[in-house]
């Protein structure tokens, strides 16, 4: 009998999406970074993502940062629609013989994130369970118009991502295989403390330009090939335009990874990845770059399909996957 | 150091309110049924709970009934807020080693039931796990003026339940104990196929006499100490006036139980505990009947404090516990 891992992620979502069928007044169900439901002339948008004990976090994982990540991982699913949140919910499940002192800091943390993008922590439910387990679910507004989702890129869009990629992937690589941390401090700060992109997503939203969103949790390849098929758009990316933090290029260097592994398939940047419209692409990069936000076109979408990348070697297609090694 | 099972869910909740504390648009936070935002001149109200395998179901216990079960409980904390749902999204967890057909029965059965309700599952996450863990956050909205705490009751209201009390008490008795089930399908239904009181809250919320609601899902007792302590009541209940079903009364004499048991302190009947206005009562009383919905007065809120209840031997104060072989 065919058992979940044989299945995997993609097909289980693909299930989930052919059984929970939609009608009015929902406008995007199952499969896309969250749901979307009109309500009074504009659109809520709601996503829901678990956090596991020893799935999505190494041994010894602090509670603050598994109540940030939590928040973070919402938030930033959020932003991908392109909506402003109103407020997050929580149902956590704890061993028995968790610390109090764990539950108050893991608490404390998933308030303070809430409260750095300016929405809060609402309600929430608490149970025993045999791992640690964090489920949220992240609610917003976005208006008509604005919504971002990862169908609407065209022939013709300029392909951009928010921050540096890979950087998050070798803050874990580093954690998970006890090197030096010195001189790597943003690597560390990726993993254990990143950043959503709500103000971005709301930007992009509200610029009229944008056409396509997702945030780069499974890793830029993954992420691309999600929008080229949702799009049905072939992405062409540069290697070479790709933002590569400097930490992350002297990591890889220094232990003799390949810096791509981590810039192509390392995931949780949290980054947005989106498309814009050609004739909107300069606004969009001035808009961003004075809220001081980086900003970089790293390729095209073209017809046709699939994702293919452009190296010193020549143009390759992109193997659709994501980090391995990843946890 | 102190652990969180001796703490207790009262203090653990209590934690989570006053660490998360929260500010406009926010109308209710941690600690009611669900929480509210304001939206555009009305509340968006959303609810998470959380189902854990053996915790929450008995061994065996079929995907359908645990699916069923997860919708059931969040659209009932919304009906305890008098909204109108929106939608659902799930995260679920599952062990390795779960049968793709597993999946496939919860899915359905979360799909079925939310279609029953006239909503959605419009958004989702799959991981991997340790137990099962069905996390459920449903939304939707209510006019302002309608919403529905737990604190709006007021000394002379009348205290009135829909339905019948006891019900899944004693159909998880009857399962765990393998005692015969023939002449006692009300009790298996009731707990392996719940009602939420979705039309009935929306209907209490329109009415403009409900003070103040709660789901019957700790207990009647429990659930009216909830009252009591938000709304600074005296509640008093009178035991004859408590619709207590048939089979509940003869299962319980049948196998030489104490009915109260399951009908004070018995959980998840999912029927709504309200309190109404004593002018409004008897329209809300013809309302309800006329939409086919048992509703009956079992009590009314006084000045003062505490859950009192009058049977054959007097009135005593009720203890505020659940229903302590409930699992």
């Amino acid at each position: 009998m065919v058992e979940v891992q044989d299945l995997g992620e993609r097909a289980l979502i693909e299930l989930a999406r052919r059984i929970c069928k939609v009608g009015p007044p929902v406008k995007v169900g199952v499969g896309d970074d969250a749901a979307v439901v009109e309500i009074d002339g504009k659109y809520l948008v709601a996503t829901t993502d678990m956090l596991v004990g020893h799935t999505h976090f190494p041994m010894g994982t602090p509670a603050k940062e598994m109540g940030w990540k939590a928040v973070v991982t919402n938030l930033s699913d959020l932003a991908a629609m392109g909506a402003e949140p109103l407020g997050l919910v929580f149902s956590v499940g704890l061993p028995r013989g968790t610390k109090a002192d764990f539950v108050r800091e893991l608490l404390r943390s998933m308030n303070s994130c809430a409260r750095r993008y300016g929405t809060y922590v609402v309600g929430g439910d608490l149970n025993e369970s045999g791992d640690v387990v964090i489920s949220g679910t992240a609610f917003g507004t976005v208006p008509k118009g604005g919504l971002l989702t990862r169908s609407g890129a065209r022939a013709g869009d300029i392909v951009a991502v928010t921050g540096e990629l890979g950087v998050a992937a070798a803050g874990v690589k580093m954690l998970l295989e006890k090197l030096p941390k010195r001189g790597y401090g943003k690597l560390l700060e990726a993993y254990a403390k990143p950043t959503a992109r709500v103000r971005e997503g709301v930007f992009l939203a509200r610029s009229g330009y944008a056409t396509a969103a997702i945030d780069v949790t499974d890793g830029l390849a993954a992420n691309l090939w999600q929008i080229s098929r949702m799009s049905k758009v072939k992405l062409v990316v540069d290697y070479s335009k790709i933002p590569v933090s400097p930490q992350v290029r002297k990591f890889a260097r220094d232990h003799g990874f390949d810096e791509r592994e981590f810039v192509l398939f390392g995931g949780e940047d949290f980054e947005l990845l989106f498309t814009v419209r050609r004739d909107g692409w300069e606004k969009v990069k001035r808009g961003l770059s004075r809220r001081h936000i980086k900003v970089s076109a790293i390729g095209e979408a073209v017809r046709g399909q699939g994702v293919y990348i452009r190296t010193e070697e020549g143009i390759e297609k992109m193997p659709d996957r994501g980090y391995e090694h990843f946890r």
